[in-house]
């Protein structure tokens, strides 16, 4: 099967087996695993932050972004296809007793006017806004990567008037990699606006198991203590801590194969008849693709990709998101277009 | 002080103290207030529910309606511009770690097109959606009656996929009385699509303080358990079951008098220039008029009426909001009126 | 009926109920409810804290005073039998997220070795304990006042760790009056090493409904916000306080007339066979008897006792406990010892 | 270092690295890992029952096993010195709004007696009890197994009233190896009387991370639900699972060994003046010592240790804790017993 579900299906290679298998490690509860050590001042330092916490989730780390900048009675802003709104279980209200106050965007993230019609005085009927909430690249925008001068004036915006910000870079190197430039300048600069970043290590980038939030060492200590009590607190955990630092080291600058793989599938489909592509961009490694309901709805046309040996998710009835990653390469991807097209008949 | 801002300000009258004075009494957490009792089952009656709750406030009964059809990991579907959503802090989240839905409306109900994207199936990475939460009339769409049929249909629809629907009537006596025909047949047909209603005493019938959460006996049950942890139980009520059972007998038929009044402002908004009604409409007892940002913000205007006299809230920066209520009388809505004309210059 | 239960079940006398009927009122939510005010002044006055707020019940006031210093990960100190602890429903759990960590003692008050050996350092796997909770008087210890020197050197010693301390005064006022010297000074003095109070009107003091929390001003400020999320906003509420601030007036000196009817009682009890006295003491209005298990159960006397018309409560399967109150009169608490001799056989 | 602070501290063998290193994977969230399905397929088994659920940490499934059995406004019971209620950062209330009723015991299974006292019937005042938790060893008794008739007996108890059963079996290997016959029988039997059991692989298992949460299928589906809500959703989770799986297959039997290596260190410690064996007992591998206050606090002893080279830690002022482990041998041990002895003075 060529699993397109999402990035996160990646397997660990030989090489990242072997780093994992080799890894030194402590009791991380302790605070006593070097390879944990090592993979958070790396991402602290690769982010542009004072600190960083290694994680089993990216939910987790997102929500324990929501965590260090609210308690109940008080609300985030973010877009309404957000990871954090949409995907997450309700986490924050669940967990925190916090509310979301979700906004429309055209691309993934709300207009200054969006946010300013938004944001409310202090009084009793309302709860208090304190952080805004930005998911870049986007995942139900197609692995849209925001604009960065966009991204700079919502988060000053939010800053004057007192918001945080959090940033779900879940996808955030796939954003560097895609961009003009050297990765890890450009990995800094998207991160410079935020308070808190979460980014994960088992999407793209192939690791396992993990993901991590970066911010201010005070915060970064409060996620800590949270994340226990969330039971996120494990113990030998530098094995798989080192799967990520193999990553970071051999597998960031290959997704631009994984780009080039989805801009090719992407073009397959946009030229396809009754298929058109979600914003009419394919900008990193999602393929979201449209379905003219003439032709058929998205869990049919996926049950017959399936029939080709093509597993693809649904994120709406009429839409299929093909997602390419490092366990995919040219030859699955010119079956895949080729399925696709005889999926459609 | 004509005082507009509300119809919650409204003063009990003579009569009223003297029925709240005289009320039989007892403790009402023993459940041995007998005034209580008779609220509670007039209001289960008129409602056409199996029983009631009498608690302070709309706000505990609208929390209550959410607690009772939800747990944590849940959520509910709203309108956006929903009170329960909009001004009750994010208590959903904060007291019960719920999560809210909300959805884009063109006047206070989302279309079932709306309703049925919204709705997501069964997975781990979602909240489960519970309940559908209406608000009739529409406080933030200027006191809107909600079209009968498209209530009734939305609430099938929501029953055919397995959600309660719960009413924040708040107003609906005021949708009962403006309403062709008999108000208590209007009121109970109202209520007829919905699981739980809550409904105030306290705003247009001109009752001091209370509500009342309506529905199946065991969720009301329910309710009374989780009043309690709230801080809701309250001893002997009566004296105020009191004042909401006279105005059930006494200050029902004469919001129509309200609602008068308010259309008379409407139509002199109507016809001034810079202004317009909200919806271009006003169907009860609150006029909510748009200003054209060219003649002043909200704020402006609304100091400039304080300096006649007349007190307004402000529900958006370029919106007034005007109630009509049992305090004000015909001379006072033509002061207001010749005030409002004053006030733009 | 001699209706023993509780004192909460006092109803408002004619004088009361007239006075209610009286009142000045307005918008409380709006901050425009001047006999709200008056009674928020004199209560925090009287207690020698900044600022009071006013609210429907003792839960509502304790559990406010619980949430103004603690978060979710948070705990508080209380002595196992308190109410907070034991008659709330768990709501510090339920509704904020907070632990309780309650206590032995020998009469109400853990001491000073139990608190210091419960507390524990700054470590990810303990809640961070923030306050001690105090009850004075102590209900499920008979109404035994605490020992002053006693409560000031434990609340000395909570601030000197870095604590507050919350004392839950539903009884206070009994407190006051049954200590010898002015009541004014004696209330003042008791509320004294204490960050929060929470005082109720509604049990020996005789008004029909509410309670308040008296404490520093910000504090107020964030339990009238959390007021609302929890629905005790309540809008012309003066009419309510109108007879607590009667009750504060006409109503507090004569609890002694309540003491001496108990302490009565309790000799009674005392000198019976098969009857003891918890704690062999009777320092207020309470009266906890404990039934020797030869002679029966709680129930089975109580019930006997209801045959007699008169009504106790059961706090354990062993003891009945019966409340003097406003109600009572010296010819009931006759009656009473009668019946309950007679219920013995 | 010889580290005796927790058996949590045990680092992975070549051999079971080489087993990670092998494992087949897949993505977990999906339901995809066949490592994962083996390890949990494998622990319903030796635990007896439906179905288990891998997870991060026992403070996780614990926590979840608090979850599926309640809701906000249920409590549940538990011994007062238990992990659950004492180590676990009130995450019970921090996160579901449970609340916690520890009771009293004197050797970590309260009495029926106890239960029966602390048992409430249905009333508005109380929280519903749901559930009794049990620990098994009892970490805080020094690694004690509990009577299994006392168990069996409470926990029909419990079933008898309505109750749940949950077992804290963090330790239950420890347990099942240490008494008498075939540790997989005991196992079974051990976990018979609950319906739900947690269970740790990094502690004296000895494998790097993770726990399991066994029992009905149905309560086991809604906790791999709010496991994703907590961040516990992790993607390739069979590279971790390979840990436990060798762990069950080579390390269970070689707890004796642990086990003997303990009872040289507390009968050294029984027979040194100033020193006493928590409970006078040592069932397997937690060597709790009370300290003489006179000889000095455990942490004075405790510094001294580590100047010899020996980290134990100190659950109270005046104990400390030495846990043997897989990373622990023989010499060690004489070295251990050498430092204390040189310690005192």
């Amino acid at each position: 099967m060529i699993d397109l579900r999402s990035d996160t299906v990646t397997r660990p290679t030989a090489a990242m087996r072997e780093a994992m298998a080799a890894a030194p490690v402590g009791d991380d509860v302790f605070g006593d695993d070097p390879t944990v050590f090592e993979l958070e001042e790396q991402v602290a330092d690769l982010l542009g932050k004072e600190a960083a916490l290694f994680a089993p989730s990216g939910t987790m780390t997102n929500q324990l972004g929501v965590r260090v900048h609210c308690q109940p009675g008080d609300e985030f802003f973010c877009d309404s296809q957000c990871h954090i709104y949409y995907y997450e279980q309700g986490a924050y209200a669940q967990l925190w007793g916090v509310a979301a106050h979700p906004l429309p965007s055209s691309a993934g993230l709300p207009s200054i006017e969006t946010l300013e019609a938004a944001l409310r005085p202090e009084n009793i009927h309302y709860p208090r806004t304190k952080v805004l909430c930005v998911e870049n690249t986007h995942n139900r925008y197609g692995g849209a990567i925001l604009p960065e001068a966009d991204v700079v004036a919502a988060c000053a915006w939010a800053h004057s008037v007192g918001l945080k910000t959090h940033l779900d870079g879940a996808r955030l190197w796939n954003a560097a990699v895609a961009t003009e430039g050297d990765w890890r300048a450009n990995l800094r600069r998207q991160c410079d606006p935020f308070d808190t970043v979460s980014v994960c290590f088992s999407k793209g980038l192939g690791a396992p198991v993990g993901s991590a939030l970066a911010g201010p060492a005070e915060l970064i200590a409060t996620a800590r203590r949270v994340r226990k009590a969330l039971g996120g607190g494990w113990r030998q955990a530098g094995i798989i801590a080192a799967g990520a630092l193999y990553a970071l080291q051999h597998q960031v600058t290959r997704l631009t194969q994984d780009h080039a793989r989805a801009t090719k599938l992407a073009n397959a489909a946009q030229h396809t008849q009754g298929l058109s592509l979600l914003g009419d961009r394919c900008d990193t490694n999602l393929v979201v693709i449209e379905i003219d309901p003439a032709i058929g709805t998205a869990a049919e046309i996926a049950a017959r990709l399936a029939h080709h040996g093509v597993l693809v998710s649904q994120p709406s009835p009429h839409r299929i998101r093909a997602v390419t990653h490092h366990d995919v390469n040219d030859a699955d991807i010119d079956h895949v277009i080729e399925s696709l097209v005889a999926s459609l008949h």
